[in-house]
């Protein structure tokens, strides 16, 4: 049942999705207006109506719904690349993260979702906009005990010890892999995002400078298809290219 | 500090991981003979020697570990693939989860590891001689509390309600759908493995006479990289299918 | 030198490639205008320029050239797609080839460029508007002496006899299988293309009957990279999915 | 018909494939022995038997047997990559082309192959060893009139001009890029292999210091399908990488 003040997504009956709060508000949709204040009391799996008449269908909101709808500034993680590091490491509740920088605070909000209850994720970000963009994505997924936003340039330290995992989305990461040898516990694992190979040039000497094992680089590529009768085919189009993601293990 | 009765990880200097128990055996590596018994005591990070003197780094587990180490049955979801489940579903602690056909148990594993502690799994399978190897992996994880596999044909009926996920491993999850529209709750999310098309074209009709939106197929390829000094190139083979995962979900 | 009447090719300073003939014309580009009677008497490699000074480069155009800039119909055969039936038939100088569709004439212009002088193409079109859009591109191309376009529907029959290839980009493929094998000769290919797996599904058991051995399915995949200073990555997007290519030996 | 002496292709029940002469010598096959002095005036297309009375079909060889049988030197090019360069330059009859290093002369058959009679491929190598084998497989081919194997450095030079097409396939191609340059015909294009992106990173640089153009860079990826009665899905491994191929245009 929606209360007062809560998210919820929006479904029309076309597939479009609406991240909003039940509120006494106008929402403009492509099929109508609505009224917010219509979700109050409505059960998750419910409908609501626009004054067109169109249906709604009224969901709870997912991790999955959330990273769609934040507010997302440029080279952001996607869902499929930061999956890489759970299908990687394992990451799961509990586990104590260190992510930098934060940026939109996508991959923060990804891992948190997983860390949580216990667990905790510190993401370090050097821009204060960025940061304050971060903070407000934090808020909007209800995870404030759980992730916390540094406004700290992680190339001056890591003052966490003891972490599971580390995820490295920053220009020079190679500057970053000391400390984050310093902050790592035996068996952690550090996860790096790189677009350019050059990056991936400057990150391996370092790597292999310090104490870690299990060294491996990535690319995933993800195909969609498209399944009608009569005609199933991938699409035509495709992300080719996002971020290498290089693991290592700290021994 | 490894107790006696404790898992831990190996790792020998050239990256080769064995998955053990401390106890009063002894184990064969390609590095020479080691004593399990010298494990009790050892902090996590430290080391042992085998009787020729090379050491192996001790590790806790992660889950990453225990899907590498478990006893597998052919046709295993990889994390790559169950990874992308992550990414659209945002399953995370506190979920529950009917999975099927548990196989080795390897999907059942890698969720059962994220929605832990109040999160539950339950997975089905019709062959007794699987589920007991399912059980084997779950008991070698410590998911009991999490894990449960049911002995019992899926096709016949899902018992749980209010699901947030339901994953389908099996040759005909078309036969399937309808029990998982019963089982999820509205919101939640149905996630198939298939790696034929002709699967593919059963499932959807289903997928389409069914309370389902968000409809879609993808195929995740990993190629992984070779990074030396003066040579960087993707590896030379790579997997080139496994299986399509098709996500719906339930309004 | 560069004749009355004769096409050239124009590169401007940015790359941006033109497809003109020699005649009293202006052309409008992106950099002002050019007279295009100006390119007479001036040497391939030699340069013309704008009435604002810009410079183009005057090269002979390649079959590469004319396949980018001949007027296409939708779903062209791609250049990447017919070169891996160069890769898999070994197709060259004096092969008599059957085409079908013909379509916009990009599959016959390929092949017919690689046949000449003394092989031949034979392109089957049903519809007159793409006959005439092919055989417009044939004289293009220079090709009047070695690619023939014939206004009937292949699904009636193949005239030719001693075949070396057959390619087939229509519908329904599975329709013209046994005429295929009536015209190729023993040891000739047929290459087929189609976008969905449904044509495929169709096809494989249409070939199974006939007298064809090496049945092999393809798709082919080409990723764009970015090598600039600093920065060396695949590009942003790419082409998912064009056609599978089927290759069937005549015996 | 085959004649005494001449070269066949045989074809087993299973598609194996064997590349013979017609000779008074024994064949050891899968399938039993066979005299190949049995192929003399067989029509090609027709059939002989091996003692045990298992069938083969005749075939005359094409460019893509020979590709597949020919002697092979490691690191060769593939066709589905040599293709490409067909795909990118319209290389064809007449051509005339400069290729080096030969070693087995894989790429200069195929190139060999599209641009006779009239046409041209001079192949440099600078190993005799290797040269011996590239001469042997165009003798394999009899494209002696077409294929030349020079014995030369070409860091030292190309000799030469007015060439339509450079292929390299060489450790450091960007020390050769300046005596392509001079060799090329304006509108002529340079071809470029190499497996790793060090290599790219040390090609650029030359390339625009040169007068080229439509630089591109691409990496091919072929996949093939199985399709079955009930099950058809990609094939379970497949190559990952093999060269990239730049491509630059000489004005």
């Amino acid at each position: 049942m929606v209360e007062e003040g809560e998210r919820a997504v929006l479904l029309d009956e076309r597939g479009r999705k609406y991240l909003v709060r039940a509120e006494r508000r106008l929402l403009h949709t492509h099929l109508g207006l609505l009224n917010l204040a219509d979700l109050l009391g409505v059960p998750f799996g419910g409908r609501v109506r626009s004054h067109t008449g169109r249906e709604f269908v009224v969901l709870k909101p997912r991790m999955a719904d959330l990273l769609q709808k934040m507010r997302r500034l440029p080279q952001v993680v996607l869902p499929k690349d930061a999956a890489q590091v759970v299908a990687h490491t394992g990451v799961g509740p509990g586990d104590l993260v260190v992510d930098g920088g934060a940026g939109s605070g996508a991959l923060a909000l990804f891992l948190g979702n997983l860390v949580r209850p216990n667990g905790k994720v510190v993401s370090y970000e050097v821009r204060e906009d960025f940061a304050e963009v971060a903070r407000e994505n934090v808020r909007l997924a209800g995870l404030e005990g759980t992730v916390e936003v540094k406004l700290k340039d992680m190339r001056e330290g890591i003052e966490e010890r003891g972490v599971d995992l580390v995820t490295l989305d920053l220009p020079s990461p190679e500057e970053v892999v000391p400390h984050a040898e310093e902050a790592l516990k035996p068996g952690g694992y550090l996860a790096v995002f790189t677009p350019s190979v050059e990056q991936l040039q400057r990150l391996y000497p370092q790597l292999r400078k310090g104490r870690f094992a299990e060294l491996k680089t990535l690319e995933c590529l993800v195909r969609e298809w498209e399944v009608k009768e009569g005609c199933t085919r991938p699409s035509t189009r495709m992300l080719a290219h996002t971020s290498y993601l290089t693991l290592a293990r700290r021994i």
